[in-house]
């Protein structure tokens, strides 16, 4: 199987258009903080949504939408950011309904086209407990849809970012059937990340032909090995929403089972998810580091991962890194402490980077290692930790980055 | 029953003796880091140790030493900072048999007391995973054990010391069968310090007869009330151990059953405790505010325990706090993933410190409130979140304290 890496993030699959606009959102500025991701044809829809019992009121709102339709029918996904609608009571229920009701509206105005607001998702990431300007939104809501263009992508995934320092774009084709599939998505991450969630805003849209089940399955399975390993700092977002819509407008035979085309879609699917969320790590809020934590020989997989989310959580571990400084000591306490059992005589220690690699604990035992060549190997922006734990052969991974001034600075005056 | 506070920290109660020498384990410097806390009787004691799979050398020895007498028996405790002795394998337990060996020496040496080295217990703290400078320790015990003295602890406590800016030390007085008994501690906490832990190092000294047992039970209860309260990062150590030695020697009435001798003890207990998990909490690695969650008309007391730990472990919350931003909907973010479920239309929030209260969210509504007057409430030291849950009677509290430039500073460079 090959993936082909495209251009175009969720504008690449056919019948697909995006747009991103400046509705005054964000606090002063003329950013885009507007984002709509349209589909020609009826989509169907694979989402997940934050564990977090607050949920924002378009997390609720949507998910209803999606549960009300059986995730049949799509058409739409209008986003902002800026305000993230949670904790908004009645006022941002209200809000919500507002939004799709214009978009709907002028859906009509434009084409003649009778998009209903049953048929339109919404997502809002930004501060919480803010009522939503929703008059400002509905103002802008047709300068909006009547931007809707192949080349939308390039605004629309400016406007779902917060404190993201980069866009966080990707797009691929696969052949499935013979047939030529495209798959498309773009995300916001930052801050109040933490792993075990359908974590951040995410959108990937495809113009393959699969079953709202097969989609779910697929769009679930690809999390746990992707957007699931990422922690920026502990915090999961009353808002964490990934969505997928898929039109089956690339005519390919209909993935409706857990064959090998399903494979091949899923896949796909990782892969490019995998790209998103390390990117979401590496943009991390202040990050000066890019953490990728390597746990193998553990019992399972499961216990990997357990393993490596551990380590990439650690505040202390992260600021180390911060600090170049290979204070392996915090790996080992934030190993002990993440709740699997392991004998620590057996467990090793690396540090690796362009820059080289170094073991510095080896099965139980310090080692008096070069601290100058640790040093460099760590002024690396990409930090790999390796942990061998010679018990097995689980392996897992978890992404994260360092913990610096920026973070603290960031979020010491968020609102102001 | 009446507590009263006295001066004298773990020398307070009759047949204590502390000393604190500098045996140049912190590096350049000649700070005192090695102390010995010394009962002219025999002890009980009880112990509570981390949780952590990882633990140290000196962690391991003591647990194995307590087990083996049954917790009869004991006579001092040797301390040294600078060093955990964690993660150094054999070397590092020969490091402990040598500590005790030393010690136990020097006792016969000075008094012609045969102490035995199963009679004594060993705790470390500092960085983890370098061997420990063992011959500059035996170097010092000599000069340690004669310095033993009435006025020891004001030694003793500077030297468990490691990024503490303050020794943390309290005494108290009850009465039990008409009889007075003392009740003394000191303790060191700073960083790497999470809740649900017998976290950081404490060490507490009663010339009160109780039983091994009821010596336990108590210790174990009063934790769950004070020291598993605090969270500084969420970071559990290798090395906590709160450490607890009963001589006797005040003549009351043996406890030895749950009465309300015990009570009276348990409830002393508790308060000079909790006197010591604030003190630790305040204290945190580059702390500049102190933060109390008190959560009311929670399900259950536990449950109120675990909301209210979750906001004091939220490194947005913590950032926000350092801010002075009364940021409440991260507040409400961190009650969502506590893992416990509620209704979050029936939450209210509030900040109080002592320059006033102030309502921010009431019954799932946000409140348009006076972002001056929280800003003045958010200037203070100690800021107390109060969340009231409006579902039943539990209540509970935990302690933090905020997150700042200053500790990722200290955590970027703590070794070098």
């Amino acid at each position: 199987m090959t993936i082909h890496y495209i251009d175009g993030g969720v504008c690449a699959p056919h019948g697909f258009l995006a747009a991103g606009v400046s509705a005054g959102i964000k606090n002063n500025t003329d950013k885009e903080d507007l984002a709509l991701i349209y589909s020609s044809a009826p989509c169907n829809v694979g989402a997940v949504f934050t564990q977090n019992i607050v949920k924002a009121e378009p997390v609720k709102f949507s998910q209803q939408n999606i549960a009300d339709a059986k995730a049949h029918n799509f058409r739409a996904i209008i986003v902002n950011s800026g305000n993230a609608n949670a904790c908004t009571g009645e006022q941002g229920r209200e809000a919500c309904v507002q939004m799709v009701q214009k978009t709907a509206e002028c859906f009509f105005t434009k084409n003649n086209e009778s998009i209903t607001k049953n048929e339109l998702l919404v997502c809002s990431t930004g501060v919480i407990g803010k009522q939503i300007p929703i008059d400002r939104i509905t103002q802008h809501i047709p300068r909006l849809v009547s931007a809707l263009s192949k080349q939308g992508n390039i605004f629309a995934r400016k406007a779902i970012m917060t404190t993201d320092t980069v866009f966080k774009e990707c797009a691929c084709e696969i052949q499935i059937g013979g047939v030529p599939v495209k798959i498309g998505t773009m995300a916001k991450g930052s801050g109040m990340i933490h792993i075990n969630m359908g974590t951040m805003l995410g959108f990937i849209t495809t113009d393959c032909a699969i079953s709202p089940e097969l989609l779910q399955r697929a769009l679930s399975e690809s999390v746990k090995h992707t957007y699931n390993c990422v922690s920026v700092d502990g915090d999961s977002s009353t808002n964490d929403s990934l969505l997928m819509l898929a039109n089956g407008k690339a005519g390919n035979p209909l993935i409706e089972h857990a064959d090998d085309n399903y494979n091949i879609f899923l896949k796909a699917l990782i892969e490019i998810n995998t790209q998103m969320a390390k990117k979401i790590a590496a943009d991390g809020e202040g990050a000066e580091h890019f953490i990728e934590c390597y746990v193998f020989g553990a019992k399972d997989d499961e216990t990997a991962r357990i393993l490596g989310k551990s380590v990439v959580s650690s505040n202390l571990v992260k600021a180390a890194i911060f600090g170049k400084d290979a204070n392996w000591g915090r790996i080992i306490c934030a190993l002990g402490y993440a709740g699997v059992f392991f004998d620590q005589k057996a467990v090793s220690v690396f540090f690796e980077s362009k820059n080289g690699k170094i073991c510095v604990f080896e099965q139980g035992q310090p080692l008096d290692f070069d601290e100058q060549k640790a040093e460099q190997i760590l002024s690396a922006f990409e930090i790999k930790i390796i942990v061998e734990m010679h018990d097995a052969d689980g392996a897992g991974y978890a992404w994260g980055c360092d913990l610096t001034y920026e973070y603290v600075k960031i979020n010491g005056d968020y609102r102001t």
